[in-house]
């Protein structure tokens, strides 16, 4: 198999598949172009306050979300979602059940967002967050939330507060 | 940003990330390798027997998995979860609940593997298998599964028959 950094790419249909990809001229490699995984959470501190961030980053910088990013190769998704809230907002987290999978597939991502619980109240911005801040429920910045699977994960966990037990919930 | 097609790529530390990626030297694209998404299911008859598929392809060909395989770009994982059951099966799947999120770090996948049910009794070996099956508990061939991860999901749906408001699963 060729190096990947010396692969060179042209699209057609392999053999015995049913749509045009990216494959290598030199060693047939097939670029499958899979969908990504953006692992992150909900996270609670002692008093039942959401961890939220303001991205400091593109897309909707200035916009308020949950800690979360993309799953690298040799995590598992709670380990990346512990990272996330370590790089996000300097956050220690106690990964719990599986809150919800979500699938927005105009930009092909899937969503694994994870109920968590802080281990210790400190929080700070990480590079990535202008500011970050743990909300009751009736101070969450509805009007500036950055994506519309930060709402829906937030409505989700109201549903679910104390019930760690619950099957994980799916696009609304 | 450069054509896919005619990206050249180095290994470098892009600016303010931790760890070496491959980076286009014309249009600075960074591939980050993201894990990739299995799709599939642990499917059942009105008789409670399992669909299983015997493999016509490496890796482990010649050996018994159930119906899952790599998610597309644009779908979502139950539209995944189907056409792989009907690719590799001719089988026509309800798609149920989330039974299991397997992580295999090694080779950087994600499993979703949902519960469902056959709509129809009629099955047949699609091109990527030898054979198909449809398997009492009892006659399940556990000598030869394709992957540990096939064992996994047999267990967790045998532990959760008729339940399918339970939390999804995890590695064992």
């Amino acid at each position: 198999m060729t190096d990947p950094l010396e692969r060179r790419f042209r699209r057609t249909i392999p053999d015995g598949d049913d749509r045009q990809r990216s494959v290598c001229d030199h060693c047939g490699f097939v670029d499958y172009e899979n969908p990504r995984i953006i692992v992150g959470s909900v996270a609670t501190d002692d008093r039942g306050r959401i961890l939220m961030c303001r991205r400091a980053i593109e897309p909707s910088r200035g916009l308020w979300t949950l800690p979360a990013g993309f799953m690298e190769a040799g995590d598992t998704p709670q380990a990346g979602a512990r990272r996330e809230a370590r790089e996000e907002a300097l956050a220690d987290l106690e990964i719990l059940s599986l809150l919800a999978v979500y699938t927005v597939t105009r930009i092909s991502q899937v969503q694994l967002l994870y109920r968590a619980r802080l281990r210790t109240p400190e929080i700070a911005p990480g590079v990535e967050s202008l500011e970050v801040g743990l909300f009751e429920w009736a101070s969450i910045p509805w009007k500036e939330l950055a994506f519309p699977t930060v709402g829906w994960a937030l409505e989700h966990h109201r549903h679910s507060i104390d019930r760690h037990d619950l099957p994980p919930f799916t696009n609304p």
